[in-house]
């Protein structure tokens, strides 16, 4: 029997392989897979949509217990999934959570790694209303299944850019994967040794360790926009790179782009440590990933309402699809947009 | 620090500890945790009311593939959800597939995976609309959310039973366990011999296998009830063995249950394997699980419009808290209802 290897496809190639084609029985469903959520219509008032996202993490693979503390990665597990929720121009409601468990975890554990998603869901006006709990034979997984809703016309798709829309993103890229690299770093020098060495090494660097282990929904930019008046033409969340998220944008949108290297926001402290560590923060920033920033497009005509809201940066424009997806450097030369995303195949 | 083992909880102990007085802040949230399926009211047309639960199935733990095949796996790892959904007296619409895969598995092999998600839902008119593929450092990983819609009206919650309802179950008990039983017993047996041994070893017991590997959720039975205009006090379906599920309906009711052995329906293939694997069936229909027949109770006033409906039996009837939860055997002796369930912990 024909054997393909999964790591010939990429994590995205997997999954479009394996949904190409997805037949829709139900009237229900308005959009199935290939977007942040589904969204579904179950005949509601005011033309309500129901969202749907769910996100898996597995432990060795998108955490390491090392350094991730539980309450944090139950925080950042429930975020992760309103993010998507936000990206559809949506509001979370609901979550379900299914936790693998093996017997190196005790009750208390558990409890403060729930007592994270509870403080999201708090703070984000979300309901826990389901779950299930299995042991496991190996390490912590998490599944989570969120729900929100969306005024029908309200939901922002990514197949809606249009040549010569603006391309923003909100704050600031590259920082949580920059807080990754110095939570690795740490580990690996800090091994055995007293936790105090462990808070120098971090001193100055807490918001490198925030982006990282608890990031925020940008529910306040969703908010800002709406209040503006300005309805994107397509929207995603920053999960796998700046990147990644265009080409998916362009290549839905049916175009191209061109970014502007030196308009790509980055925090001081994310490039500070990227030149003490000999990265490159522009390629940090453009790959890295975890961001959880919302990344869109919108109409030239918004240009005016846009600039005064905080924290956006326009960082390029969409092309033709001849064009292709291009990266402006410093000194006006074109490179090809590459998606590296998560390579953890 | 206190540790707590998660042995001392168990598995229902421990959802039921992390999940205590949750908070509900949507005003959509009817029914959070506790039921086969949350219950959302999205202010949908005619009193719908959307429906939502969630399954985590674990290499190791809930499948081995050394005997299950992947698209016998994909097909169960569906139909267990659109099972809770029918338990709650609705209809499964949608489904998001989330899976860990680890580098041992091929494309193919999630292709197969997968044929058996499309199968069953194409089978049960489900949409699949959304998902996620990450990689695993372990074992495969499968993690299904399932829509679903009821009227407000017909959803049936586990806590309704009234004392002299009548308990009901469809179809038998225990042969999805004696069919584990059986692989079980032929895994080790035949390791490293010719597959025609196994095809000999399973003659003549091919039903037990299929209801291991290929289960069907009662669709036909929530059916059958509408049709003859009974609607259960109280229903669910039976994934963790009779006990269990009966002293969960007990609970959340505030009743107690008297079932009569003798009564419990048993297939023949099953009573025959017991019987040489010297396993006393009626332990194997009570605690055995992974059935997935609905267990409901109902009105005594229901009982002439039941008995024509084919494949449901009449096992006893609830009773008053302070009475307890009984199996009454065939000599009349009473012992006292015990969950066993699944002791993965």
């Amino acid at each position: 029997m024909k054997r393909t290897e999964i790591s010939q496809f990429g994590e995205f190639g997997l999954i479009r392989h394996l949904t190409a084609d997805m037949p829709v029985r139900q009237p229900s469903t308005e959009k199935g897979v290939g977007d942040d959520a589904a969204v579904i219509n179950y005949g509601g008032k005011k033309d309500t949509r129901t969202l749907v996202t769910t996100d898996l993490l597995l432990e060795g693979v998108h955490f390491n217990l090392e350094y991730v503390p539980l309450k944090h990665l139950g925080y950042k597990a429930a975020v992760v999934n309103f993010s998507d929720i936000y990206a559809m121009n949506g509001t979370p409601t609901q979550i379900t959570v299914s936790l693998g468990v093996s017997a190196r975890f005790s009750v208390e554990d558990m409890e403060e790694l729930y007592s994270g998603i509870r403080l999201a869901c708090e703070r984000y006006g979300v309901d826990i209303v389901g779950g299930d709990t299995s042991a496991s034979m190996t390490g912590l997984t998490i599944s989570i299944t969120c729900l929100g809703t969306a005024d029908k016309d309200e939901i922002v798709y990514r197949n809606g850019a249009k040549a010569n829309n603006l391309i923003c993103v909100s704050g600031n890229l590259g920082s949580a994967y920059m807080g990754l690299q110095l939570l690795e770093r740490e580990r690996i020098a800090l091994r055995g040794k007293d936790t105090n060495d462990a808070v120098e090494a971090f001193e100055g660097r807490e918001y490198l360790l925030e982006r990282q282990l608890k990031p925020e929904a940008r529910r306040d930019i969703v908010a800002e926009l709406r209040k503006a008046g300005i309805k994107p033409t397509a929207m995603m969340d920053v999960s796998d790179g700046l990147s990644s998220e265009l080409l998916h944008i362009c290549s839905q949108s049916g175009t191209g782009c061109a970014v502007y290297e030196d308009k790509i926001p980055i925090d001081f402290q994310a490039a500070a440590l990227a030149e003490e560590m000999n990265l490159n923060i522009v390629t940090c920033a453009l790959n890295g990933g975890e961001d959880y920033e919302l990344l869109f497009t919108c109409d030239l005509k918004d240009y005016e309402k846009l600039i005064p809201i905080d924290d956006i940066y326009i960082v390029g424009h969409i092309t033709d699809a001849a064009e292709g997806c291009r990266l402006i450097g410093r000194n006006g030369e074109q490179l090809p947009l590459k998606a590296q995303g998560w390579q953890a195949f």
